[in-house]
C-alpha cells in the first residue's frame, strides 16, 4: 500500500537483512527498521517494531531463514531448535508466527536457501492473503457504508493489504464510499496511530474515536459493521483478538451491527479447541500508565498519564466467543458460523 | 475524604472566593485554585478545573452566589439572569448544574447573603447525600468483592464522599476488604488520574485497567458488581453519564454482573422523559490526539500520540438505557427499575 503516494511492503528479506517499517515510530516518523541476525528480528517483534499478527508471522518466518544462514552447521538441528524456541517465545499468541516457523524449520534441515524460499513464500502468501479476504469482504460493504474497526488489522499488520481493512481498500477501487471508525485501541493506540495513519496515505476518509465511543455510535446508528482482525481462532471459532475486541462484538450484538472476523487461514488453531485454552499475554504497567508522543518541540517524549503510585493490569488481548461472531473472512470466502470453519 | 492524611473538601466559598482541588492538575501536582468572581468560577468548570456531577452543581451555586455579590444593584435581575445563562452554558449535560443555579438564583432575589446560604446549604447536602449513597451502597458489598467503576464519581466529583465510590469507602469503615478496578477512562483519564489517585489516598486497594479491558475481566469472572455516576437521568431511567458507560452496561448485562448507578436524587431530570432527550456534548478533537503528563524532567508535558492528519469524533458521555441498569442508589435508598424512581 501507499506512504507518500510510494508503494511499500511492511516487511521483506534483502540479502539476509529483514528490513521492516519501525511501527513504534508511526505516525510520527516513518523509517525502516534493519535486523541483521535472526535475534535482532526477535527483539524487533518482542519491542513491536513490527507487529500485527500477519507482519508477525512474515517476520518469524524470516527470522527463522536468518537462523538457517547463522547455522554453524548446516544440519545442526540444535542450533535451529533454539532458534525456533526463542521465536516463538517472542509474542506467545500470535498463531501466525508458529506456523511460519514450524514451516521454515522444516526447510532449514534441508538448506538454507529452501529456508529462505519458503520465508519468502509465507510473505507472498500473506499478501495473497489480504488481497482475497479484501476482495471477500468488499462483497459485504455497500456504497456509503460506516465501518468499525478495533486496532491495526490493516496492510501495517500483514505484509500488505491486511485483513479487516483490506475490504475497505477493494471497495475503494470498485469506486464505494466507505467511512471508517477507527478505535483508537488503548492501551497502545495502535487504531489512532497505525489504522489512521494507513487510512489517511491511502485516502479513505474516517475518524479516530476513543475505544469508549464505539457504543454510543452504534446507538446512533453511526456504524453500519464492524470488521477485525484475529491473532488466533480457535477449531469452535472463538477468536483471540486485541483487547477490547469482545467489548466491541458485544455491542454489536446488542444493537444487531453484524461483526465480522477478517483473517488468513493460517490464523485459524485446529489444535486448540476453544478459545480457553489460548494463552493470553499480560503487558507491562507502563503501557497504561504511560504515553508516547511528539511534543512540542518535535521530540518524542514519554510522559506519565496515571497516577504514578496505582498499579494497572494490563491484558494484551481477549477472546470473543464464536456465537457473538457473524463471520470470518478468509482468503477462501466468507465463512458464516463455526460449523463452516 | 483524604489526601496525604489530611481530610478535604473537593470545593468550597470562602471570603466570596470559591476555591477547588485543580483536578487538571492531578495526579501530579497536589494544589488549590482560587476563582475570585463568578466569571473565573464559570471558566474553572467549563476548563474542567472542578468536574463530576456533584462538584460541579457545588460551583455553579458558589458561582451564582459570587454574581449576587458582584451584582452592581441588588435587583437587578438581568445582571443575575445573563449570570445564570453564562453558569448553564458551561456543561450542558450536567443536570446538578441547573438545579443549583435554578435554587442560588430564587435566593439571589432576594439578597446576597441568602443567595451564598443557600450555596452553602447546596454543597453541604451534596455532602449527605454522598455519604447515604455510600451508607446504602455498602449493603451491595460483601467482603472480598471486586467492584469496576468507570470514570470519577469518587469524592473528587462531588463536595466529599462522591456516589459509585462511596460505598467501597463506607465498607472500609465496616471492615470489608473490597477491590476496585477503575477504567482509565479515555479521552481524559479521569479513571487513572482521579479515581486512582482518591483511592490510593485513602487505602483502597485496586487497579488501573484499560477501557478495552473490562469485559475481558468480566469474562474471567473478575468483576463482581458495576457501580458508576451519573451525569443526569430521565424520567424514564435512562442515564447519561461519561462516555464508555453505555458500553460497560451491556457488557455486564451479557455477563449477567449487576450494574448500579449511584447518584444523588438531584440528578433526577423529571422534565427529561427519556435519554433521547438528553443533550451530550461534543468535546475537542485534540482530548483524543493529544495527551498530558508529566515527563521524566517533571514537568508538565502535552503530546501527540495519534496520526496529526486525521480527524477525532468525541462524545464526552453516553446514554445507558434503563433496562440494563440494576438499580439506582440514592441518597433515600436503593431502587430497583424505573418504576420505584
Amino acid at each position: 500500500m501507499k506512504v507518500n503516494g510510494k508503494d511499500y511492503r511492511t516487511i521483506w528479506l534483502e540479502d539476509g537483512i529483514c528490513k521492516m517499517i519501525n511501527q513504534n515510530l508511526l505516525p510520527h516518523k516513518f523509517e525502516i527498521f534493519e535486523a541483521k541476525t535472526y535475534q535482532e528480528t526477535c527483539v524487533a517483534i518482542k519491542t513491536m517494531i513490527t507487529r500485527g499478527a500477519g507482519a508477525i508471522g512474515a517476520a518469524a518466518g524470516f527470522a527463522m531463514a536468518q537462523a538457517a544462514f547463522e547455522n554453524p552447521d548446516n544440519n545442526a538441528e540444535t542450533f535451529l531448535t533454539k532458534a525456533k524456541i526463542e521465536i516463538e517465545a517472542t509474542r506467545p499468541t500470535a498463531q501466525d508466527l508458529f506456523a511460519a516457523t514450524a514451516r521454515v524449520f522444516e526447510k532449514s534441515l534441508i538448506s538454507s536457501e529452501e529456508a529462505v524460499k519458503e520465508a519468502q513464500k509465507i510473505a507472498n502468501e500473506n499478501v495473497d492473503a489480504g488481497r482475497k479476504i479484501g476482495e471477500f469482504g468488499a462483497e459485504l460493504l455497500r456504497d456509503g457504508m460506516r465501518v468499525l474497526t478495533h486496532c491495526n488489522a490493516g496492510w501495517l499488520a500483514f505484509v500488505d493489504w491486511g485483513t479487516a481493512i483490506s475490504p475497505v481498500y477493494v471497495a475503494k477501487e470498485q469506486e464505494k464510499s466507505i467511512f471508517v471508525y477507527s478505535d483508537e485501541t488503548r492501551p497502545r493506540l495502535q487504531g489512532s496511530r497505525l489504522s489512521a495513519w494507513e487510512l489517511y496515505h491511502n485516502d479513505i476518509p474516517h475518524k479516530i474515536i476513543p475505544d469508549n465511543a464505539a457504543a454510543a455510535l452504534m446507538q446512533d446508528g453511526k456504524i453500519d459493521i464492524v470488521i477485525t482482525g484475529a491473532d488466533r481462532i480457535a477449531a469452535n471459532g472463538d477468536t483471540a483478538n486485541k483487547i477490547g475486541t469482545l467489548e466491541k462484538a458485544i455491542c454489536a450484538k446488542y444493537f444487531d451491527i453484524p461483526f465480522y472476523i477478517a483473517a488468513p487461514s493460517s490464523t485459524f488453531d485446529k489444535n486448540c479447541p476453544s478459545g480457553k485454552e489460548i494463552p493470553i499475554e499480560y503487558r507491562s504497567d507502563d503501557e497504561v500508565k504511560m504515553m508516547e508522543g511528539i511534543d512540542s518541540t518535535g521530540n518524542l517524549n514519554k510522559i506519565t498519564v496515571a497516577n504514578p503510585s496505582s498499579e494497572a493490569l494490563n491484558p494484551g488481548f481477549d477472546v470473543t466467543p464464536a456465537d457473538l461472531i457473524t463471520g470470518y473472512i478468509t482468503e477462501n470466502g466468507i465463512k458464516n458460523g463455526v460449523e463452516n470453519l
